[in-house]
């Protein structure tokens, strides 16, 4: 699983950080998270094509959250796009896609399937869940979470005393299935070891600290949390509903989370040693997101 | 009056070419012709203030020349913008902009005045006139010129001899209001030379090549002209509403303008050598465009 930071500044772009946006490349496909203005070209740099991309997590409609996703859909059918796009975000989806389909002339190869969500599941794959959970900022705004469901280990001692040959039906018990072995059905949890945990990695939009977040990144293997200012700038923040870079680093303490990076930095930080710095006091594996950085998230 | 070019790509961005807009700084003021995605950063690059521009100018409704739009609004009333914006288009620019209005959570703290435009002048200033004229593109496109009206020359000997004294009745003769010299009034023809010519932009936003575009680009002082293609792709240039750089040099030899700048360049250019070389051939005073190259037109 391995982030790539393809915008990490607040509302106003710089030369070196662009609107919010973020590729996930992870179990054969590429997510992306936010899509600001520029995002096509950011995504053309790195080198991550938009026909790889089926799914789009918007955290909230701000134009600096959203901008880009014109031109990337415009640009997918540009190209003769034929497979279906899936766009998630906050009630108000299904307007913004209907505006984005009228914005200029462009002939829509392909179909968008809007997904309007609401606190829970989002995407229950065979091995990931995708989870959304409302948070705290001047409009409606989602974390996402990401985590890998890792199938327990198969144990092939018990397989074969229960009479079962390698091959196919191995195959099958790792995947969960029962098979038959001559009269008698053998079930995957006579053969398979303890759950184990899978990676999990959280977004959390713009938003406040708050309770709800701590929750929601409990034990995440990578959290990633917006960090607009620094520390001394805690009520500016809340006014406008965002978050310093030390009460990003709280909730990563509190949460027992393995890894923080910091991002949606404002233009005011030309660099962002202050933030970093502040953040490590009290968490120490913190760091600053920069545009085109590459985040691999281990087991 | 200069140009600066803050995108030269055709339908696809590059590293090196964002999407189609170009900023002209002249009279006083920016005027901004189309606005592709990331318009908004290229200008922060250029060191142009969004706050600075009263009048945009879209050739016509295809991503590569709009998408930067609602960036560069929104950045605006972020900025708390209170002087009212003009944008100037083809039929279907207010349905666009009521989009654009719509496209995400923001307040605009300013007016938006929408011209769609026909064949002829669109604004008659004092010291300017812009023009538009329909051009053959897939979809409506218009190209824009650029007019500067430049007032006689004083002559001051003959308002001496006419009684006048040097001071404020001076300037308002050279602005064309006659003054009153004891019983007599003095007009202003009186005391100018002849009609001076003043300089003339012309730029064509997408189009094939056409009569249409030899007519309006005449005399012109610079011609800022399409050339998607090299000469060999006149056939697909064709098909697609575009030019090649043969084409938009001839068109540049026979309107006998000054000076040709060459843009709106295919992503299958990585260097643009060949556009240029085939351009200077047929029209010797011939340059390709690259990103925030600025080119100062002179008298």
């Amino acid at each position: 699983m391995e982030l790539v930071f393809l915008g990490t500044s607040s509302a106003i772009p710089t030369s070196h950080r662009n609107h919010s946006s973020i590729a996930l490349k992870a179990f054969g496909e590429i997510f992306l998270f936010d899509c600001g203005e520029g995002t096509q070209l950011q995504m053309s740099k790195a080198k991550i094509s938009p026909m790889k991309i089926n799914n789009i997590f918007i955290t909230h409609f701000h134009g600096d959250h959203i901008l880009g996703l014109p031109g990337i859909i415009q640009s997918m059918a540009f190209r003769g796009r034929k497979n279906p796009l899936h766009i998630f975000g906050p009630k108000g989806l299904v307007e913004m896609v209907n505006i984005i389909r009228n914005f200029g002339y462009f002939s829509l190869t392909f179909e968008i399937y809007m997904h309007e969500i609401e606190d829970g599941i989002i995407i229950e794959a065979e091995n990931y869940r995708i989870s959304c959970s409302k948070m705290n900022h001047t409009v409606l705004n989602f974390a996402y979470s990401i985590y890998e469901k890792r199938r327990p280990k198969f144990i092939k001692e018990k397989a074969i005393a229960l009479g079962i040959n390698p091959g196919p039906d191995f195959g099958k018990l790792q995947r969960g299935i029962a098979v038959k072995v001559g009269d008698n059905i053998i079930h995957p949890e006579q053969v398979l070891g303890e759950e184990r945990k899978g990676r999990k990695i959280v977004y959390s939009g713009d938003t406040t600290p708050s309770d709800q977040m701590l929750e929601f990144a409990k034990d995440a293997d990578l959290l990633v949390h917006e960090s607009t200012f620094e520390g001394k700038y805690g009520d500016e923040a809340g006014e406008m509903g965002h978050s310093t870079s030390v009460q990003a680093a709280e909730i990563a303490k509190k949460a027992n989370v393995k890894r923080l990076i910091l991002t949606h930095v404002s233009t005011r930080y030309k660099k962002s040693d202050i933030l970093e710095t502040e953040a490590r006091e009290i968490f120490e594996n913190s760091t600053v997101a920069e545009d085109f950085m590459q985040i691999e998230v281990e087991r």
